[in-house]
């Protein structure tokens, strides 16, 4: 797996289905001649949506048939009694597992997705529920934000790995040799925050990780940028990504609407059109597509499920990019230099020496 | 207490004090013609402040004195310590259980602020912990979002009181007669949100309480308006409010420096200059100051330590709206309502009859 990068693509995921990931899959193909594909999915139809790519495309592009595409309302349980082995989603896992591709991508359901994942790649050893990783525009350029749903409720030690992983995604998606992280907290005077939140502060601040850890942040600090990765348990993570989400939403709805109300505002709107652009280049939730999962023998990316083509280019874009990273071999490098942290100090405990950190005392 | 509304004010709460807390008070004193105000600080600054107030404004204002003056930066154990019953944050809270005053606001420290409200007015009966809540300007309006961060970690029967008491505060504060009640969930499939918030949408649904339950609702309804009071614990409460004031900032900031960048976006920018007046006035912070602690004896309003005197006047026009609708008393009733429901359906219960609800049973 040394050549980078293939990536498996589910063609029948998403709300569009092919009519996006197959020309988003052009796209990406064109921006990255390094890249292949492996297109899964009913043969025909995908036959005939790539039979006009140009040869040097067509060349670094294979499509492998599947019965089965999962729908985007269709329970876990019942996605993978359906899917199992037969599915374009599922077939796309296998590929990732047996070494033939690097990372899968797929804009299909989030938790079928993840079911499939779980049941095909396992997750990590010492790992015990994995995350959703994504990247999050910041004053300051973006940061990477965990879990954003995968998991609800963590523990410190959960938190801890949600650390090392999110600060192996930045130094592969962000390009920082040495990410900051943070752990999402309240600022209330008189609480400072759950106990696993705190445990798990204390673990990152004492242990000998090599992380550099800021301390706990607060909800503001995401748009500031204030750390490289934010970490927090998945229900969290969730609500405040939607949070966000809508209320940019807002803003740019009602400036719309108060742009359009009288000609002099119409003009002025023509005039400072650039920007407006701006403003919505910045806004577009395209840019970020692709939330990861991380703590999986294997790179899964999951794509907006409405999202255009645009945005599934910059999915595999994302994909090829943490593949290039090895970005599963890295976090299973920084697992291991935990464990082996947490068993010198256990020994050293042991000894009669007074313990350096709480890491794995629960 | 019949005659609306006395406020006690904390009046060396907040980041400037008097020079914010005074003139946001004669604001306040100009716009309701029936309110009074006692003035809680020391009492030669406060009386030099109010010696030019016109006397129309001035009979309606007391000033009382108080030896300490509680910091930002105080811990709450510390703040009990040095400030109990000679702060004036201490004595504006007394003067709400003596029944001088119908609600207290204070700008200062919200631990120091929460602790002594505890102390001194006491939770509601049934109340485990208070909450604080928040208006929140939404697409369609406002909506009151809680709890924002008094307490961490809610089981269902909070969440509960919290939908209870908040759908009271939505009837004063905004007006409603039946406003709609939703939960803060994920809508990750797979999951589908923490047991506690899984319950307490059961008991809303089945149990027979006086409220329009909606079902549950993810963080992009907030900015929607989805319904007219959002109820989550407060670690997610609080995370998801300065995650969207972060947010509004950012997009703020990032369109002020796009529209200076050249002579042409300045030129459109004073043309429709307009739309960024009301969009400024939708974001500004001042309109929804004041959280609200709910599930106490007594109400409580704290305002933004940083606001400025506008800000501080919109804090004690809200104080003023709940004390007029007696929102302490209507929740009472609620709860007293909840709690014969529950015993009912106990007794319908023990006599054999099958339960039609969850409530009370953990």
């Amino acid at each position: 797996m040394k050549d980078c990068c293939t990536l498996a693509i589910d063609a029948m995921g998403g709300d569009a289905g092919v009519d996006v990931t197959v020309p988003g899959t052009r796209m990406a193909l064109e921006r990255h001649a390094d890249l292949r594909v492996l297109l899964f999915g009913d043969s025909a139809t995908l036959e005939a949506q790539v039979a006009g790519f140009p040869a040097p495309l067509r060349q670094r592009l294979e499509v492998r048939h599947a019965e089965v595409a999962i729908r985007m309302d269709e329970k876990p349980s019942q996605a993978l009694r359906k899917g199992r082995r037969v599915s374009s989603m599922w077939l796309a896992l296998e590929a990732v597992r047996e070494g033939e591709a690097h990372a899968a991508v797929s804009a299909g359901n989030t938790g079928a997705l993840m079911a499939m994942s779980l049941f095909v790649l396992k997750p990590m050893a010492g790992i015990k529920r994995p995350a959703i990783a994504g990247l999050w525009p910041t004053m300051r350029g973006h940061s990477i934000v965990l879990d954003l749903g995968a998991t609800i409720g963590a523990d410190a030690e959960q938190l801890v790995d949600y650390a090392i992983m999110g600060e192996a995604m930045a130094r592969s998606l962000l390009h920082i040799e040495q990410p900051s992280v943070g752990l999402l907290n309240v600022g209330v005077e008189e609480i400072k925050g759950v106990e696993e939140v705190r445990r798990a502060g204390r673990i990152l601040r004492e242990a000998v990780l090599p992380i550099r850890y800021h301390g706990f942040v607060e909800g503001d600090d995401i748009a500031k940028g204030t750390v490289d990765v934010f970490v927090t348990e998945g229900f969290t993570g969730n609500i405040a990504l939607k949070t966000a989400e809508g209320t940019a939403r807002q803003i740019s709805d009602f400036l719309k609407r108060e742009l359009r109300a009288t000609w002099l505002t119409r003009l002025g709107a023509l005039l400072a059109r650039r920007a407006f652009r701006r403003l919505k280049e910045k806004l577009d939730p395209r840019a970020n597509n692709g939330g990861i999962f991380l703590g999986l023998n294997g790179i899964v990316v999951k794509s907006h499920g409405g999202t255009d083509s645009l945005g599934f280019a910059n999915a595999l874009t994302h994909a090829r990019e943490v593949a290039l990273y090895d970005l599963v071999d890295k976090i299973n490098q920084d697992l291991a230099a935990k464990k082996l942290m947490a068993e010198f100090l256990d020994s050293r405990q042991e000894n009669g020496k007074p313990p350096l950190r709480a890491y794995g005392a629960s």
